[in-house]
């Protein structure tokens, strides 16, 4: 029998929380529902347990993780009645580079830790991966500083033995994919796209930290999309939607003679179940790689990042 | 250089509008807008000619063919503002078996014989058929009358050295392969859908016709979609539509821990506009395998069809 | 203090289904989510009580009414999570017009018969209307059956003071409403409608009852909207809404200098709330004519009724 | 018979040319197609002519406006095949507040100075307002900048027996109306209203500028629609739009028993369009109000307007 893989994380927002809450529902349902991949290197999502958390403010250190993850700014909804205290105190994290032999200590024992705080502090994010090179944890990034693409880190890991992850999460079902998916089946078909569009809106604080920083956004997700004709719509915060995301897409397109062809589509996710569905295939590769022994990036880990290593830092 | 492809179409619907239209226009524009595949066999868009026509109505019979082409109940658009008269006359097609000789002799010298007219009337479709293999002319059949998957008379034309093209044109931009391609990314992704309907509208003369059919169509949608978690609303004929389908899908789905995934979409497009783009395709296969003398069943044609030789009848 | 009203409800559907369980999630909650009229005539949500229950189904009678209105082929969702015995035991109820003084007897005591059966069973109808007569009770017909429209029968009640209410009530929001709201404002701020349709679909009993006999309906659909410009698509009956309705309206519209308006909406509701919401008004309207002596029809009830007394029968 | 009504106009904008078009359009196709009022104080749509324009860019200056209105960044289609020369040509515009006289020499004869350039020139605003009152030419104040609301230069309009009209243009079919019309039908059915929002996308220069000032855009929409449990999402300058605005709307209610409601709209209308429709009405009512020597800010014009005279500064 497999031991437990044992995860440590770091921040405690509404991925996490859709993480935690999704390893509670599994267990109890015994439910496959919205599972992508039910084993990985034999490790069910069942057999993954959150044993160690930390963050940063001062409502949700020192509590319990299945209370902290109900306090806000976190929004993404209750998925079960009642949710048994988990027995982990949440620590408090790193603000800068120091306190990385505090946390080396801290997560001793755990087979991954989980980057998953706000993107944009890469100081802090580094140091929380010299603490999981230090206690040969595996480390995985989940944001789109740059760590597994830093190739220098990576070098390290590869020879210290221990897996790698990053960078930049992509969604289990994201608006990128779908649009693209839609732009390839009109030209598969021989269609001619005369123009496109893309609306997102979200309610997190993650999509609230993103509309800050909305020309960056804008122009990766241009290039995620991967068309000069499809253009994208600035992001809107509308604290309504909750943990949801919302997006509108329209394309126009010309098919024989030149006569017009229109869609139109709305899509409504919950985000942070985007991210928890791709991260439990991100902890069973990290763990299952670190117990073969495999230092660095596990390449089958790449159709999960926006940001594999090789990607322009 | 290649002589130019000679078509005989039978029906003089919006579809031949479409086709007959599209001709000229991309003649005229020198566009490539919308075209599936710009060469087949070395023989363009540009090299194909509409050189003989049959029809039933008294008001087409005897009209010059880009005159007859906008009757009514045709409703097709104009896409070009002036278009000068075709030189081809439209002749009287068939109304049961009675008349093979005199449809041979009308076709002889032509390379293709595209069956375009409303889907039911088996016995006059395979009449025409009759006729091409007399006159050893390629025979499409775009209905879903059983033709090309009637094995004794597509043995008949293979033996003979003539090709034999059907049944049932998919279209080119169709419901249900886009349809089919969201539920195949929901799956890929892991969510597990858990419910999708789909409504069809449509004004052409070809819709009504299947509003009166439609428990055969709404079961034949099922089964283009694939799964039963899918429902087909009864189509809907509004005139007010014109040549237009408009289509709206509902997809609801569950992701990680069961939360709701939602798309909702609408689809508008030229129905007429989906089936010339095909019978494009379809008439240069036809007529490059029988310069070819390969008689029979062209094998590069199945995608375009929805019932080919082989499928039930 | 008022005494509470006492309804009597003939039909154990969605639509009672609704009615029963909004009473005790009002009277719970002390919420007033969704209520159009607080009071009328003095007398709040809370204060109405159905004691008597009929039905046809063999499964239904003898139940607690509390139990009973989950029963198949109901689909209204749960509202509560406890819903305890109601005390009310499901009667039998008339299959024609036999047994006028049974019911009359069973009803004594009552305000208000509620007749909340499926339309199209007259000749029913009408002798629970003898019933609630017999034992001066006030009726409400919510079917499109004729009953407050046939004034031989209004005249009945008129001279006996017995409130006689209906007949085809209509919906709190319902999809005739919204779609000439929306015509109206376009043709205040001066557009010119162009063309318009509408496509509803629903999942209830009730709905599909309409399929059936879609003519009629696609008729009566067309006069509530009031424009010779907007085409009904036929009725969509999709198990998979169960008690929702779904509705899709285009609009498309001229403004200055002849340019494009268009307008797209979708509308999700449940039709069985719509009807609750409506009949809650109905009861107190009736309740509180009949408690001050006012036979015949109650003119205030006639914004919540598609043909009130005066309508062509 | 009525002599024609003689407009000036300042800005040689979308908006100008949909209205110097429109005007074309009306004449020519004697269509009534999308007026709102056909007359107004007996004076039609055909009887408004363009004497005279103003504008900044060198492109358009000395060119004749039938010309003019077809430059970038105008992407405003054209309505018309052919468009005759009007026999106008551009002069140079104000920059500042020098060249009141020059102004005023120029537009002497005109019955109506239309200003219609960019909001948020003030002083440039205010500088053609007085060359008006010197020729004694009705003012309209299309934009948000304080004209008509400033009480001290109405007060002199008034004295002199001139109109004024303002201020900021209220379109002919906006996003604020319908969203409102829509909360209110809620309302008044008895729904409540759980969230809403509006998203606004468009690819005018209008629009363009608009969206840098987004946060004030923002509050004022807010305003308009009157509840603040609508959201509103930033606008999004999509050039590919061209002068098509689109919105999108969602609203979530709750009806009897808690149940959910939601109605997801999307609109598409040509904003200069909605412009054009309302400026044809405000030219009338102020050459009317010249006419007959009503001098100062003519009531009937509110309707039109979003901030009228009264409205805070």
């Amino acid at each position: 029998m497999i031991e437990n893989v044992r995860v440590a994380v770091v921040g405690v927002g509404n991925n996490t929380s859709a993480l935690v809450q999704g390893l509670a529902y599994y267990r109890e349902t015994g439910s496959l529902v919205g599972i992508h991949r039910p084993e990985i290197a034999g490790i069910g999502v069942g057999d993954v347990d959150v044993v160690t958390a930390f963050a940063l403010s001062d409502a949700k250190v020192g509590k319990d993780l299945h209370e902290a993850v109900f306090l806000p700014p976190n929004n993404f909804p209750r998925l079960l009645p009642e949710l048994a205290p988990s027995g982990v105190s949440i620590r408090r994290g790193l603000v800068d580079a120091d306190g990385v032999g505090r946390i080396a200590a801290a997560i001793e024992g755990a087979d991954v830790l989980l980057y998953s705080a706000p993107s944009g502090r890469t100081v802090t994010a580094r140091a929380y991966a010299e603490a999981a090179l230090a206690a040969r944890v595996a480390f995985i990034n989940t944001t789109s500083d740059p760590i597994a693409r830093d190739s220098e880190l990576l070098d390290r890991f590869t020879a210290a033995g221990v897996p790698l992850v990053g960078d930049d999460l992509a969604s289990q079902f994201g608006t990128s994919v779908l649009h693209r998916t839609l732009l390839r089946l009109l030209e598969e078909r021989g269609l001619t796209l005369v123009s496109s569009y893309q609306v997102n809106l979200g309610g997190t604080e993650d999509f609230r930290n993103l509309v800050v920083n909305d020309n960056t956004k804008k122009q990766s997700k241009l290039n995620a999309v991967g068309s000069d004709k499809v253009d994208m719509a600035p992001l809107g915060y509308l604290p309504q939607l909750e943990s949801n995301k919302v997006a509108y897409f329209n394309i126009e397109a010309q098919g024989w003679g030149g006569t017009a062809v229109s869609l139109d589509l709305k899509l409504k996710v919950h985000d942070p179940s985007g991210a928890a569905g791709v991260n439990i295939d991100l902890v069973r590769i990290a763990a299952a790689a670190r117990r073969a022994g495999r230092g660095g990036y596990p390449a089958e880990a790449a159709e999960l990042l926006k940001s594999p290593p090789g990607t322009m830092v």
